[in-house]
């Protein structure tokens, strides 16, 4: 019930006073001096340090008046560290670009943490750093966070979930309800790479190229779409957990039309076309973490486009397909031979634990 | 890796279709067809549905230019359901409540869910719908979330990140620095219920009375003491986890000043006393959930005072202290003997799993 002391090994693993233990205990969720202990020397070990300690439970910004967007992520990716990320930056990517999904521009994060009891200081700390370094990037502030830490075996070292507030661009009507036929679908790049590549680090397999996850932050690469497209920029959305083809059922059904892709636009590298081979998996139903789905107005296409190529993480954008009247929420693939196969909303998950 | 069948088991205790399993499988954490079947069966099933049905993985507000508050709180209570609510209710209450520490009423919420493979959908059932009742009674949507799943053995059956955003009320200046020596020390009433009462359904205790957690939304009462003192009322907190010893000495700590508090003059029901003895805890430092704490200018307190108690919440409210000059951070409790105890922040927790 009390503080479990540091035990002999944690002593042992790093020289520290005993009120800086080595891994996390049931006393760092507490809410008294623990808590605070570890919010001082993990969380605000960066720049937003005097904006935190400032305040409390609660952080206040300034913002104009308008249409805010508010989006939520709870991040549970196991292994925590893979190639091109952690659960730090992806819980600041994936938060960023749902904000941008919704045609706005990211101004404040939270973080909230769930700590196993006898997790890593060391690592706790290196998500922190991730999550900094990702938000900095970003240019935007962890404004406010919690910290709560469940019994050993519970949780898996660290859960993270990020709320993101963003202020929604003037003349911005990204809704999925708006693709309409005619409308081109885009992506903005190569599709799979982050559940292939999380999936390989778990498994232990090996693939002759070295693949990173795509995790990135995407609100700058859809500002330059907005800015070349406007409104005619029907929907935005990235294709995470089910993969493109979640995405695009789900904004069928929503629009209540069917879109046809065409394969030999999509752009599936052939190291997740290997993978996605050998373990069974829909390389089209496989978590992407840095890419982006718009449905623009056919006039705006070739705009749109050219505004996700001009950016660096949109070089190999696409045009791949088109939203035709139809049965709502039918996704097709016409393939090289001529034939259309049917993609479908994956049941369950092909791949637990990517995000 | 592909969804979990239905065991036969969940068949027996629920006669559902194949594709509505009776406890929670891997799949619905996958972001396809199983995943949107749960969000629109236990998640949609009331008021906010047209709203969320409508956005995907962030939702879009009209806000008034100003100051906006956000912030959020991991729940981890054990047990999920307790005397006088549950982690759905708790998790609205909390956050609803921190906004309202801001000075800020409360415009929209976001809700994350980690939930354990195997979890009944019943009760899961059960939280997302004293969720919406809880949120429903402040006045404030639940607008977008996000549910992930972990396996069977981690997790707790489920943990809920709840974030809020608010609107800072105009003329409202809560700040823990502005606590200054001569201001009073104001709560809203009995101190150390939720703590007790979640810490005797854990161990089996009873207590002679019928002691219910104290979880409830403080905006409204909040709202009455801002009307009532507006910018003298200089710092308010809700003693959470650590209590109104944690609650203090951070207040104090960033003012740079002491705080002396009257024994007496502290609501702690004759129950909690008990039970504190009994357990060995202080019940200064045992977690509340819908109790505030106010440091008002010394010219506003009865005012202060008076529109606590006219709140149905507030009835039992007092002015318990005062805030004197002093070395920074320093809280005594004066007895009734006439000496006074020093009141420490706890070091980790007197109890775990509390919120």
């Amino acid at each position: 019930m009390s503080d479990r002391p540091p035990s002999v090994a944690d002593g042992l693993a790093c020289p520290v006073p005993l009120s800086s233990p080595a891994t996390v205990q049931r006393g760092h969720g507490g809410g008294g001096r623990m808590t605070k202990d570890l919010v001082e020397r993990v969380f605000l070990a960066g720049a937003d340090a005097a904006a935190l300690r400032a305040l409390h439970d609660g952080a206040v910004l300034d913002v104009p008046a308008g249409r805010l967007a508010i989006s939520t992520d709870a991040f549970v990716v196991t292994p925590l560290f893979f190639p091109g990320g952690d659960i730090g930056s992806l819980a600041v990517h994936g938060t960023v670009n749902d904000l941008a999904m919704c045609g706005a521009r990211p101004v404040a994060l939270s973080a909230a943490f769930v700590l196993e009891e006898g997790f890593p200081i060391d690592d706790l700390a290196r998500v922190a750093a991730s999550m900094r370094a990702a938000a900095a990037a970003v240019g935007v502030p962890v404004v406010t966070g919690d910290t709560k830490v469940v019994d050993r075996g519970r949780g898996d070292g660290v859960y993270v979930v990020t709320t993101g507030v963003g202020v929604v661009r003037e003349g911005a009507r990204v809704d999925p309800r708006r693709a309409a036929p005619g409308d081109r679908v885009l992506v903005s790049g190569d599709l799979g790479v982050h559940g292939v590549v999380v999936l390989s680090v778990r498994e232990g397999l090996r693939f002759e190229t070295d693949l990173v996850s795509d995790s990135a932050p995407l609100h700058d690469l859809v500002a330059g779409v907005l800015d070349a497209a406007g409104d005619r920029v029907h929907v935005l959305r990235d294709p995470t957990r089910g993969g493109l083809a979640s995405a695009l059922v789900e904004i069928a059904e929503s629009a209540g039309v069917a879109v046809a892709l065409d394969e030999r636009a999509l752009p599936v590298p052939e190291p997740v076309r290997g993978a996605c081979e050998i373990l069974g998996l829909d390389p089209l139903a496989v978590a992407n973490e840095g890419k982006c789905v718009a449905v623009v107005a056919p006039g705006a296409a070739d705009a749109a486009l050219a505004a996700m190529r001009a950016h660096p993480l949109g070089r190999r954008a696409a045009i791949v397909g088109e939203v035709v009247a139809g049965p709502a929420g039918r996704v097709t693939v016409g393939g090289r031979a001529g034939g259309a196969r049917l993609l479908e909303m994956p049941r369950g998950e092909q791949l637990p634990r990517i995000c």
